[in-house]
């Protein structure tokens, strides 16, 4: 655990070392839970955007594109449930003035006892094979099962309470669970109130002509509004798929766990129009893609797993969450959820039109059921970045920080470096950088020896180093050095082109799937 | 003026009907001066945002890049001078309860003005080489340079008063003009008040420990707060710059002209720092590459036009606006403002640190200079959707509909159609979309009679047309049609890669900067 939480420290101080992430408004000392992308990051994140886009758009004949205002009719989020349902229980202590999420409070004391039950086991785990006495063994065991118990039992209370929004009981769970304020230790609550998640504005000069709009919390209802228009505009036919990626604003009381969790996020989204009663088979189909969509970028099986949702929203027959392996635990990355035809019909509800379908080989109208798949684009940043990042021991003894990103989604192709600064070769290095700048992201560095400069560009994720030496200026070859090996190889400068490109080329990766 | 509008509303049809552009939110009767880019539109902005973030970052190393939050630090827009100045003086109808911005009252008055000189002279011009007599001419004369300096007198006293913050002599202004509100005639005027532009909206659960947050205006300030986070994990020399995309938001009492000027709308903007004193010259560069850049998209060059400032923004110490000539006239597309180190100080001043930079060279720390160039992605849209769309007509006196989009940003570069859906052609259409789709956006369409089929991909901006027939079948060879000159060349399937990407390839296009 410590070791985990050391690696997570690491993430975030080389994320900013490098410019990959600075905090939001820093200058003036942050805005918390928003985060900034900075000259590597923002490469990085156009680069898994693109990777996605071109999967799920470019390579599909029947899934569109969409490009959605965050700005919507405020009768949108009325239609979605967000208005009435979108909410976090809220607790304060009365004596720190400190606001929390109560379920979050709940959660918190609950996997205290799960940590408890778990150190049990390490515990006894390590005198395996020791002597001990049985007694010893059946009372921790008894310990263990105790404390899961409880857990277990606390969970469903809370979730039972929330479910009936009876919050009269989620305040008489804290205080039978004698939970303190984090900070203080007080446990002089308020009563457990809801609190809507979604920003407000206004649009309109004036108090009394002006109308209450919101920061859209998820982007699939820009596209659940402009269903009808995109399928007859674009003749599209079921079964079709409309894919956005786009901003999205959460007002999160308690946001954490670095860009996992912020208030203003990315997401990227699909919704895929189906028969109804089709549903199911397109929902298996979605998850298997999906998966094999994250694979393909040879981050490791073992760091993927499917949890299926028992508890289902409202809107939703099926759900699935693809999570992943992140710096603190297995969390999710993406959901893939069977959404009905609740958002389609409830936009029919609403806006008093029609929102179906003419399906010309059933002859008949139907309003489609809809298969989500839904990834967080930060969270999708931060499984990269974080699986990445590498402390290495060498061969020789030292230890080298390699960023090994998959070199499809590097913020730089490769760097061009003149061994020495005179004789012509930072000139002859210019020319390759200004040849290849065409077609790939690339840097030219001069500055420090050369094997500081390598060290520079694993740590930056760099996939190749092209080293310009004195044997260039006669036969116009240099070496390249791969950063995960760091083999290197003698080549011709005419031949670079195509050793970058079969690395870095999107199909050779997409292939995979 | 008549054939203007005309083009217009074509311009904003066509956008519906073919997937270009549709009103946010349509089912609930759309959202006022907010719009979603429908399938093809987004690809089109897609390519418009890439053709710029190459020209300008990749290809530039000085020049790297960033995505900045949406939501700042409110100081940050304290700084600005935003929350004190960013204002419409507004004025309301207490018999209609409509509200107007006082200054576009004015101007329209005042353009009024204009109009009735420009018809003196039209009638004058039309008459001239006909005999009339020496007196009415003097007439004439008299009466254009009368409206001409009532015009100039009326701009430069709101000027004056809005200036000044002089509100009581703009409304004076309307009463002495007699302007009546322009829906019901009525001259039943309130005072006039200073209205902000910013969206507000509120940061956390209660009034009481909440914070007040604005949706960003523009999207310079993200780069000035974060200028030396880059500059230092960078590794940045002076001159550099910083560039970014992304949405800004802007509460116009007065939207309009489609996608012109929106509430929510997307920046391209790149700000260079550069020594004190060496602003001017960094500043004619700018104009000039920004301009190169325009025009590389040929859309030809009378469409473009330098507007220089005479009156300029308290930050600024030269600026100029690249005019496009859109269906409505020109107007500005792209800024470009030599910014002075007015940010960076004001940044300075709130935060209280250092935004200095340590310049080698001279062995000195100074707050660097900026030169700002500032494109609206939805305006170049505009212009690119707007100069593209024509109606021609062809040799056997037919007409057709073409969007002669720069091949480079069109949304779909090939589609493939097999002229009959019979004898395997449909297959060995579909198999030439899958090997091309990893290169291009592709499409493939078998509806309809093939004549339909190109006007469809002509009205979609669609470069190149690829007809599978009977032929192919024995010889490997289609016909592939060019949507401009449509000529159609017989060639090999093999070398169908090649023929698409010698057109649509970014790096041909910016060759001709």
């Amino acid at each position: 655990m410590a070791k985990q939480e050391d690696l997570f420290k690491n993430v975030v101080s080389h994320a900013k070392e490098y410019g990959f992430i600075f905090p939001s408004s820093e200058v003036y000392d942050g805005l918390s839970a928003v985060y900034d992308y900075a000259q590597n990051g923002v490469e990085l994140k156009n680069n898994i955007r693109q990777y996605w886009w071109k999967a799920m758009v470019q390579m599909h004949e029947n899934i569109v594109g969409l490009d959605a205002a965050i700005l919507m009719h405020p009768t949108t989020w009325k239609a979605s449930g967000h208005v009435d349902a979108f909410n976090d229980p809220l607790i304060d202590n009365k004596d720190s003035k400190k606001r929390y999420r109560a379920d979050v409070l709940i959660e918190d004391y609950a996997e205290k006892l799960n940590q408890k039950a778990e150190k049990e086991i390490e515990k006894a785990r390590a005198r395996y094979g020791e002597a001990f006495n049985e007694q010893e063994f059946v009372t921790t065991n008894a310990r263990v099962m105790e404390y899961k118990s409880r857990n277990r039992e606390i969970l469903e209370r809370m979730g039972r309470s929330l479910g009936n929004n009876d919050l009269e009981d989620v305040k008489a769970l804290i205080e039978e669970l004698e939970i303190a304020d984090p900070e203080t230790g007080s446990r002089n609550w308020t009563d457990v109130k809801q609190f809507n998640l979604m920003f407000g504005t206004k649009l309109g000069a004036s108090a009394d002509n002006a109308m209450d709009l919101y920061l859209r919390p998820e982007t699939a209802q820009g596209i659940f509004v402009n269903f009808l228009n995109v399928q007859k505009s674009g003749r599209m036919k079921v079964p079709f798929g409309i894919a956005q990626t786009g901003k999205a604003f959460r007002n999160e009381i308690v946001a954490r766990q670095f860009i996992f969790r912020m208030r203003e996020f990315e997401q990227m989204e699909m919704q895929f129009f189906v028969r109804p009663g089709e549903e199911m088979k397109w929902y298996d189909y979605w998850k298997q893609t999906r998966l094999n969509w994250h694979l393909s970028l040879g981050l490791g099986v073992t760091n993927y797993r499917f949890h299926d949702h028992e508890k289902l929203a409202h809107y939703a027959n099926a759900a699935a969450d693809i999570e992943f392996n992140f710096p603190f635990g297995f969390k999710e990355l993406e959901g893939i959820h069977s959404r009905t035809d609740f958002d389609l019909k409830a936009h029919e509800q609403y806006s008093g039109r029609k929102l179906q379908y003419f399906d010309p080989e059933l002859n008949e109208n139907y309003v489609p059921y809809v298969v989500e798949t839904s990834v967080g684009l930060d969270r999708m940043f931060l499984a990269v970045f974080s699986t990445s990042l590498k402390e290495e021991t060498l061969e020789d003894g030292s230890t080298r920080t390699v960023l090994a990103l998959p070199s499809v989604l590097a913020p730089t192709k490769a760097a061009v470096l003149p061994l020495i600064k005179r004789d012509g070769l930072p000139e002859l290095a210019q020319k390759i950088v200004d040849d290849l700048k065409w077609d790939f992201n690339m840097a030219y560095d001069e500055k420090d020896a050369v094997g500081r400069r390598y060290r520079r560009q694993d740590a930056l994720g760099t996939p190749f180093c092209i080293t310009v030496d004195h044997q260039t200026l006669e036969d116009q070859t240099v070496t390249i050095r791969h950063r995960d090996s760091m083999k290197q190889d003698r080549v011709a400068i005419a031949s670079l082109r195509q050793i970058i490109d079969s690395e870095v080329n999107m199909r050779h990766w997409l292939m995979k799937m």
